[in-house]
């Protein structure tokens, strides 16, 4: 069997038809979710894309992989879904984005050239490189944003785009009295890309994904990582204005949250992006821009799958579609991600396994407590390996894929976001080691911890599904605080270092010393089997 | 200036004279504490010596090194003082022990052969070997305990003692009616190791430490680790009777401690080693050969610290003389460490600091809490660079040794201990993962937290100086508990993981993508200062 894992970036959850959008509709997505199993509580281990992906590609939390937010480098060493993978004869290649930034220093210090198969992969993520694009294509005063070169820039310049970087020019911009009108711009967010569509990212990214499976040698696990419908927001005729204000849902928000607001919430909220989806001009070029790019996302899979289809793969192939986090879109007077609300955190996760096994559950939701970390453990799973439990941190979602749950399933969600490269901890005061806050979500409360001394957060899903009513100063609900800290503290004890040792290992290992002679804490030898102590009493020796 | 880290392996913080011991005369460690600063207060991470060398090499806690009981490899590309050391342009040697053992799979998935020199140190925990000797060489009916060469059983063979493991028949072992008498039994502990007293154990790492001094190349670090007086317990004449039944202090224990003693307690009372040493027979055999053990440490620290004199480097070189752990011998009706009771966990730690910048503090005592950690940042702050506190996390001592104590000293020491290898774990029904313990200690209060569902244990050393009374289910202390707890899941939520950036490089990392062409949150362009934008908005392109 195949694994092709699909990644949207910034895709919301709830911006599909069969997760209830009443004005989106998402055919492919849907027929994907009527023939597997929709995850209707599935987090993000950091609402931030580096971060999360890390956390996807390794099956472990943000602070135990360490690279916790874009361009920290993720450290040499640290095993990967690749590894996991390959070590069960399954290769693992990646189709665009993974924000990946490698441990340059790490790999110097061992020695490693980026140049080689183990430094390629190193950097890469653990993965083999099909075609690696992460999607941002920046020039500025001080130069590149990322030094890699750009594929798809180069596939846009040999069709005929010219320029330095057309991703720029072109894939993210209108045009506006014969004038670029970039993407980066919110008020150019209902002007058509200046693309051909089949020439823009989606469809390009397909082309390969498409050229990828016709040649790949079985079994394979194929991520491919859609930037969007990540901003910039603009997206190619026809899809640009397919929605109009009648399909703008009302945000999610209410004043009651700006009135004394908790101090880091407030920080966000004086942010730029948030700022800018506060006003209702924004939202209105935007939010149609986003649908408009998820369309185009709901056809291209759709392409996809029919390809799969055609040429007979589909009973071949595990199909897993998900997002690297939310997108607030003015929800909560905030624009982006970065914090814990459900717009932010929560993805879509819809897993469809063509195996027998799998039928029981066809077409059905499944609300268990799910973390970005259960992929890689489910992979591991499907690819008939056992999970290596001491490094990877999630846990297998086949028994809920076959419909057999299991008993103990996790009590609580951690999600983590550091913000420490970000103004807000200047803006904060807060040192680059305090700038990190932690959610600890069990299915109806959610706490937000924060570091550098300042208060929870609290809310309550059950009576505040929108989470407008911040609980966190409510001495009536300090017995729910205590209990959700002590989820924390559980979760900040748990064994995430201990990666050369598996379960396994240290169970063969007990007892081993005594038989390789190794006898302390003998009285007088009569405690050990005779076999074990007469080399030492059998035979006399020189007196020195 | 140098570096002399010498460590003893299980000598107790208060066998030496200068810590109050009555009856064990120890003048050379007392000449350095005479001469430096003695800290009363020092913990190791953990009470085991792998796990705790791992610590002190890494500047790491275990559970965040990962290497949490001895033979747990250390993960590859794990920083050590010797990564930090080299750094700075001081090479970094080993002398003697570091109880390391390699993440051979590790190495392996990332090419590293351990005969190249970037293979050999990740094989030898960051250190240049001099000479390694691991110190225990046991052969049984599976093999030998340890595969790598002894340097040591070497040298006894070209000294003419016969057979595979002089170590084991000669070294640690006397003789008796003309047969071996094995120093692995209790009850030979009282005789002569049969062995030239020049040839034992401390006196050969002592003279290669002087080979060592005598050619190295300034400025160096040199980690000269002495098995001694770990067992087997046993030494050569004359030390095997300079110590009888008037000099052995009592146990530390009273009857109250085995009524309704926690159970995981009770599993350490129920060992083979601690039941040895509730008996005065083996208390009156070891503790004298302990002794006699530490006495030799310090007549051939001695012989070291003279020839420093004699070579005129005693006034460049740092002098640091510690241990891994200490040794119940039958306090808390125990044997061996393993536990969080002083005589298990605490150390000694006398630092004396050649530099007249630490005259202030000659001879003093400090009392602040210090951990094991604390080494590796006082060695690189002591070898004039900056500590690279999101790798490390022990703080440098180099203020204490200075005289100018900083004001926000940690508030508490956390130990853990990792029994998951051992017996235990299967005699309490725990599984590999919680067979885990943590103390955490503020200097009065110390809390012992057990996973697996154990009730917690608490002292108050205050008024319990030899914790005795365990208040752990006492209510009237719940309070002291839920305080620390609070510590625990502070130290839980660190950030110890985060090792590729600095807070120096988060700093430099703020805002930098703007100037790349990275310009997301632009309502129209008129946020942000005109060059940045400029790009998009100059000229006309062609209509696609």
């Amino acid at each position: 069997m195949n694994i092709l894992f699909i990644m949207y970036d910034q895709l919301r959850y709830d911006y599909l038809s069969c997760a209830g959008h009443p004005h989106l509709h998402t055919p492919n997505f849907d027929r994907i979710a009527a023939k597997g199993v929709r995850f209707t509580n599935a987090y993000v281990q950091s609402p931030i894309c580096g971060a999360s992906r890390m956390s996807f590609y390794t099956g472990r939390y943000a602070s135990s992989h360490g690279a916790q937010w874009n361009g920290y480098p993720l450290r040499v060493g640290e095993m990967t879904l690749g590894d996991h993978l390959r070590d069960l004869g399954m290769d693992c290649w990646l189709l665009g984005k993974t924000h990946m930034k490698a441990d340059a220093k790490g790999m110097a210090r061992l020695g490693l050239s980026p140049d080689s198969l183990i430094g390629a992969r190193q950097a890469d993520c653990g993965f083999d490189a099909w075609v690696r694009d992460d999607g941002l294509w920046g020039t500025g005063p001080d130069g590149d944003y990322d030094q890699k070169r750009s594929p798809y820039n180069e596939y846009l310049k040999s069709k005929g785009y010219d320029g330095d970087n057309p991703w720029a020019d072109y894939a993210n911009a209108g045009v506006s009295n014969d004038q670029i009108a970039s993407g980066w711009m919110f008020m150019n967010a209902d002007k058509p890309a200046n693309i051909r569509e089949q020439d823009s990212e989606t469809p390009w990214l397909t082309s390969e994904a498409i050229r990828f499976i016709d040649v790949a040698k079985m079994p394979w696990c194929a991520h491919v990582s859609f930037i969007k419908p990540h901003w910039p927001y603009i997206v190619p005729a026809p899809y640009h204005d397919m929605y109009g204000p009648e399909h703008i849902l009302p945000p999610v928000r209410s004043l009651q949250e700006l009135k004394n607001p908790h101090p880091v919430l407030k920080a966000y909220h004086d942010t730029k992006v948030a700022q800018a989806f506060q006003r209702d001009d924004v939202r209105a070029k935007v939010i149609p821009a986003y649908m408009g790019l998820i369309k185009q996302c709901d056809d291209q899979l759709g392409r996809l799958l029919d390809h799969l289809e055609a040429t007979g793969q589909m009973d071949d192939t595990m199909i897993v579609l998900t997002s690297d986090h939310g997108d607030y879109l003015g929800d909560h007077w905030l624009g982006e991600k970065d914090f814990f609300h459900e717009a932010s955190v929560k993805i879509p996760l819809i897993i469809c396994d063509p195996r027998s096994s799998a039928d029981a559950t066809r077409g059905t939701t499944c609300a268990a407590l799910v973390e970005a970390i259960d992929l890689a453990a489910t992979f591991v799973d499907a690819a008939g390996g056992e999970v290596p439990d001491h490094i990877i941190e999630g846990r297998s979602l086949m028994p809920w894929i076959n419909g057999e749950g299991p008993e103990d399933w996790r009590e609580f969600i951690i999600s983590e976001y550091d913000y420490s490269v970000t103004p807000r901890a200047d803006a904060l005061g807060v040192t680059p080691r305090d700038a990190r806050m932690m959610m600890v979500f069990d299915g109806r409360w959610k706490m937000i911890h924060f570091e550098g001394g300042f208060r929870q957060m609290l809310f309550d899903l059950e009576t505040d599904p929108h989470e407008i009513n911040d609980l966190g100063e409510d001495t009536e609900h300090f017995d729910q605080i205590a209990r959700l800290y002590g989820y924390l503290g559980q979760w900040g004890r748990r064994m995430s270092q201990r990666v050369t040792m598996s379960d396994t290992d240290i169970r063969a290992a007990r007892g081993r010393s005594l038989r390789r002679g190794i006898l302390p804490f003998l009285v007088d030898g009569s405690e050990v089997a005779p076999e074990l102590t007469k080399k030492y009493t059998g035979s006399a020796r020189q007196k020195h």
